[in-house]
């Protein structure tokens, strides 16, 4: 379980680092401050989900292998930027898939924790979104989470999946594998063919 | 005192959540976007200040009711959005009830948590003032609580009165309705007479 | 050491609190929204790693001379406003005493909780960028910490000469000092000199 929450954090470190490492080079910022970028957008929403379930020092700050994975993410970015840059979306790509590692982990931890199942899924969700809402902040921008199409509900519906497995007692590895996939899917897919949600219509503005 | 603090904790979060779930529609959000920036503002307040006395997890996570809460007050403005919006400044009317529900609730657990007088003072405004300030960050506008007329200080003078009414004895019940109303008049009044403090005049700029 | 570190936090936070002020004023907040902003960018950075290592309450919430130091500062900024002006560039200058006194502090505090030598040092780096960060977002701009020359990198370099002389048994004295001249020295030398790191070449954009 240790190993398996370690993985999906890494996981999702590295690839929030990547997305955070593209919008500051899209913004131009210099080598460091595109690896303080990546540290950030990469780690943030672990770090959130640690102190708001009282792991502290957060795994982030305790241990070296977040770090290095945001500054390798950071790294490779800066170095391979045109190569990054031929996916279309890169920000998305990366986004998407750091969501899904995020959602999936934030919910494993809160379990082990002892929260409650609602509140173990709410969790997965805010860990999923802390990351990119930081790096949109940093940036200036209103976080992707709040306009982009089925995002913050993919971190939950991916969360979910990990807290209903585990009260029904099915092994961590599979609901993880399925919860993962399915936020990430859902996400891209709404991403591609503009699946959304109704928006209420203000009178006037 | 426990469910003193839970209602004044329940009602900030509902209030504030009603603001934040208007500065959503305002801003075209989807449902869920809605639902997100509902449970952040009237939330936000109050997990700073349990993360900051150290009560972890803090309630906001740990009881389903805050998102209960929010989620309904989110749900309430997206559908009946043009009744809340025939209010004049619906958002300045939720945020001032929200900034004073929050601030005697803030010096409350505060006080209960052991902080000296001062900073459970301070932190009742802190605690007043978060979510509000996250709702406009998000929203990418310089945070109200710099701006606005007499809005900190009304925090911290409603945060005082319950305060000083604890160390001189006086039953919490009596200084919190008292705390809460003294805010929220002096928030409203200073937003309707233009009250305001004196600026610096920056020579140039 | 425990002297030691309050003089270097206090010392920050008069700093910050100062650069914050500026900003404020700079907006033209009114006398308790430049108090606010003091406090918030004189306290973050310190309030973010005490939650961090877990030292709850943190030392700005649970003693008093934090807030009477950044009231202070806020207070002599509002009133000698012109004076303080006629530095040039004065925000850059507060803010580099600032990144300096955080940067060592956050290093020295995360040895003394356990943290290993690479963390601490990371760690004093983000204690030195995050008061600085809030301000820069609170008054909706990119954080200086991304943008400027050689800005979270002299905060690492500071932190790192106390971690390594931590290591080598060099009493903290000494190298709080070295630390925190050589921090303040590079951030004020590379924005002087407009020394700066490769920023990448996004195709287009």
């Amino acid at each position: 379980m240790d190993l398996l929450l370690l993985l999906l954090d890494l996981g999702g470190t590295f690839v929030f680092a990547i997305s955070g490492a593209i919008a500051a080079v899209k913004h131009r910022l210099d080598i460091f401050g595109v690896l303080v970028l990546s540290f950030a957008a990469g780690n943030v929403g672990g770090i959130t989900r640690d102190l708001l379930i009282g792991a502290v020092p957060p795994a982030a700050i305790a241990h070296w292998p977040y770090l290095g994975v945001s500054v390798l993410a950071g790294s490779i970015t800066y170095v391979w930027y045109r190569i990054v840059d031929r996916f279309s979306y890169p920000v998305m790509w990366f986004d998407a898939a750091g969501l899904a590692f995020f959602a999936v982990s934030g919910a494993e931890k809160a379990l082990v924790y002892g929260l409650n199942p609602l509140m173990a899924a709410l969790l997965g969700m805010l860990t999923g979104v802390g990351g990119g809402m930081l790096r949109d902040l940093l940036t200036i921008q209103i976080p992707n989470v709040l306009r982009a199409d089925i995002y913050a509900l993919a971190g939950l519906a991916g969360a979910a999946v990990v807290v209903i497995g585990h009260v029904l007692g099915i092994p961590a590895l599979i609901t993880t594998i399925v919860g993962g996939l399915l936020c990430f899917a859902l996400r891209v897919m709404a991403f591609r063919y503009g699946w959304h949600l109704p928006t209420a219509r203000p009178p006037d503005t």
